[in-house]
């Protein structure tokens, strides 16, 4: 039994601990908390074991912590650190270190804090037995599963995608834009040189933008490829792919919103989809004077990268068999 | 076993088949469709039956039907007819009397549709072995729920609601507004004397209006009461009232987000809540001058009436103790 | 002529700035700033003399100050402050009072600051020759404007009123809610007293939330009366009162959006509408058992307090005559 | 004086309207009414006659129309028709074309319709003297106006590009999404042959998608260049060609909102920004391995096409210098 423990239970890292209970070959040994919210008396429910992060207001709120930070580093093989930006990288250096424990860092942080980016279906192996490891952003996340199908199957000359950001996650009621769209104004924007640290050889420019809404990101992507391809066998290559979903017009999936119904129907908890979502009225294929794929695709923010948490976790601990790990994490999600 | 057939398989009536199935009294017949969606696709995922209304486009999109709406209704004791307004009346007319066959319809009848309008709490016995009722809308089951408690516990006087709607549904993507608020221009509204349905002898005047949201309604009340009141004993009251829930700042669930924040991370089916949340630090009692009581509360318009239309089953089909159906239908989803 | 300078130039600034300039009988002496942006070239583009708030960007952004903030004070009789929350206070004891310069404050601050809260229909006399004082928020304004015609025609037992809030002004990106309904969990409100520093004996409740909008406020009253009150009087009453404006479901005036409209339809500067706009068919008037009227008004939050402010300044540089004033002001607003 | 007359006063018709209103050479006939709104009403404060279209309720809201469609038609030389999608294509074969009457529709209509699409700083010569011309839509024209410069300039091998569409317009509160992004779902586009009518060597591909914002349009371009670049003679480029203004972060007009804001803070009618947005920070050149230009650009759906509208009037009725029309279009507009 690989024995995890949670630092940092927001968005991300609650459904981690979720998770990493459902796997049968790990233990979730507890989640932190800094401060008493709703977040704490649903971890509480589930049973988990709740560690203080410095002075909180646990107590107060009835709340009896299970120890701090400290006890649970003890007791893990290693941690899946979902904090904010910046203060992953810092707990890498001033506790994970020091101890000798395992971690993981999520997007927010920069590749050298790790010097390895992991999405499992693309380079699994890069993860194996390594001390640190980063899982990119749910942005990065998304585009590398697509572009790696693609890139294996036509090989990629370059691609332009334009990423529509959702302004906000759901719960977050403190951040807008209420009525505007709002451009990233670097150009290209960072997001290209992330892929690159997942695939290297994959030439890549991309912009992006935020829009008044809540759900998913959405993508379109120009995808200039070296071999000739044709829309259906596209389809088929996504279809066959892992965390990948084909979505449908004609079943009524025309947008972010009724894709996120379709996942709460389908008893998925939280009603997350961590598959990356690709519609299959919206593959394009131009190939008289070009060889060009266009296509576009949904990425639910708050789930994609939650498997990838659970097979980076096996590789570092010394499992592998990439595929074998993918299968059984996608089981666990109700992923087929 | 009663066995119970659904008609409509929209918002309303998917949740309410999936209570069907969960009861251990009830025997779900089968589901409606008329076109094709990823409802359909889920339906017949979780093995549920399917009945065609009309011509459908099924048989084209690789569902076969189990059957026409006629051979559901052959085997059904009672109906849940959670069609769109107006069918639902039509329906009774056309297709439940001349087989005489049981049926609830939704709160976008009108009362006089089937003279019985049903919240569980309040007047369970009202449906007692009858032929057909009313479940009441998602803002009269909010209304009616905490104001038949006060009415109990404090004698109301007269009431004073305003109810702040959600714009649409959260997978609704055609119906607005995107950036205004939208007073409903009557005044007062309609929904007072929806309540007088259930509360006979409560006065009530509302006024409503519609935002840019999809995720819950929100109730400002101002109640006059008969005996004085005191805020401790109102936070009692609600809490000892079941299908009420109150919430708190302290948890930081301060707004209609936060809420289905929690729900979903409590594993609730869908994310839904279908308790009505009261805000505790919003509760005030003036007590000098008047004898007023205000309050807030919020309404989760996909789930609040998804037990109603449960316990309203059970009363309809004869079993008598409405606090055991209500015992029975609350464990079944998870509300304590 | 009276000599106004105008220290901070967002929302409400940048208005009074444009108001005083349109004033016959007032010269804006200038505005400042204290960082470049596009304020700042719309200032010059307008021809205001600018100056600077401590060290500023703008000469590296190819503006040249016409001075700072202490030649502007040394011009002027009077200063309309329109900082942001308790910078217009710390000013008063910091700049304006050592200085022996009058000055208006905003509703971000307290009543005592000033112990002068003015709306110039109510109490246009109790700012007269007054050296500070302060004008009251938009949403107190838009409750004094009705609540006060109200008042002196029947009597005002009490009044219950919730507010409906934009979540962020037009321009704003940062804030939220997206997709969320935000009550303001005290109960009753702060909105009620700061009424009372206006209409000292008025009885009022208020309970406040925010939506995810951003172009107006919208109000619903319920108000006691002590005489009775027929609905077509109360229309006249709102026709009759100055700055009030009574919108029609038959012009299809439905909402704050069509409000706003029809406000750049007309020529309106910045598409404002200072007028608190009252929706005919949303007056009730309850008067068998009861003794009350119901209401509905949206109020532009940009814009309502501009002509308080103009209006102001007169009392305080000492023109007596109010009604005059309003005639004034409402002129140069294109007001009726 | 070039007669004009209006019919469809809706979102461009009333724009349109004010806009020959404030031409020297031109005279507003008047406008139509189908039915009675706040529209009708501001058409009356502004002194514009009202021509009535089929059976109105203008008489019964004491509005005494000056005549029927047909008296306008007789006094007009030419007809600027702004009715919704097909109803401009019917009106040229039933009313204009029988009384061979000038018609101008807009980007709703075919280009087949009237053979010649029109964008004034591409094309002004291709519209001379015709009798039918129809104005792109808004996004069309953003498109031409920043991509004609750009072939002029370097010459263009393919554009891609993603128009990220406001939901509805700021006064529509009947149009979704409310919290949904929805991609148009066919592949490209069908905006790329729309360009095709007026830049007709261009080779361009689209995506499109919604967003829930009501006040502009952006695009993001990727345009493949037959000449090497550099940022600074992009933005001089832009800078230097009529109706693109181009905008920076640096005066913090980051947004579409700020923005608008903007148009409104210039004393712009309506607060309307009728130039295409360029913003200077999101111009990009890749000029390495390959020749690509990649910028964003904010279209106010509202008013670009206003501008052109004026000037196409002119080039039908034989006005022949296309700079000379601009330049006195732009002078009423205060567009430099």
């Amino acid at each position: 039994m690989i024995k995890v423990g949670l630092v940092g239970y927001g968005t991300i890292g609650k459904r981690v601990a979720d998770a990493v209970a459902m796997q049968k070959d790990m233990k979730l040994i507890g989640v932190t908390a800094h401060s008493y919210s709703f977040n704490t008396e649903v971890a509480k429910q589930k049973g988990y074991r709740i560690f203080a992060v410095g002075e909180t207001d646990l107590k107060s709120n009835g709340i009896k912590p299970d120890g701090d930070i400290n006890n649970m580093l003890e007791e893990a093989d290693i941690i899946v650190d979902a904090t904010p930006k910046d203060i992953g990288r810092d707990n890498i250096e001033r506790l994970y270190r020091p101890k000798k424990i395992k971690a993981i860092v999520q997007g927010g942080e920069k590749h050298k804090t790790t010097s390895t980016s992991f999405v499992a279906q693309c380079n699994y192996n890069e993860a194996l037995n390594k001390d640190y490891a980063r899982i990119v952003s749910c942005n990065t996340t998304g585009l590398c599963r697509t572009l790696d199908a693609v890139n294996k199957r036509y090989g990629i000359t370059s691609v332009h995608a334009t990423m529509i950001r959702r302004g906000a996650d759901p719960w977050d009621i403190y951040h807008g834009p209420i009525n505007a769209i709002v451009p990233v104004l670097e150009m290209p924007s960072h997001h290209g040189p992330d892929v690159q640290t997942v695939l290297h050889n994959v030439e890549i420019f991309t912009t992006a933008l935020s829009v008044p809404s809540t759900l998913m990101h959405l993508h379109t992507l120009t995808v200039d490829l070296k071999k000739k391809a044709n829309m259906n066998d596209v389809v088929e290559l996504f279809k066959n792919s892992t965390r990948i979903r084909v979505v449908r017009n004609a079943e009524h999936l025309r947008s972010t919103a009724e894709i996120m119904e379709f996942a709460r129907d389908m008893g998925r908890l939280r009603g997350d989809m961590p598959e990356i979502c690709v519609w299959e009225e919206a593959i394009g294929v131009i190939s008289n004077t070009h060889n060009k794929l266009l296509y576009m695709q949904a990425v639910h923010q708050e789930s994609d990268v939650v498997p990838e948490n659970i097979d980076c976790i096996r590789a570092m601990t010394g499992f592998k068999d990439g595929e074998k790990s993918i299968q059984m994490t996608n089981k666990s999600f109700g992923i087929k």
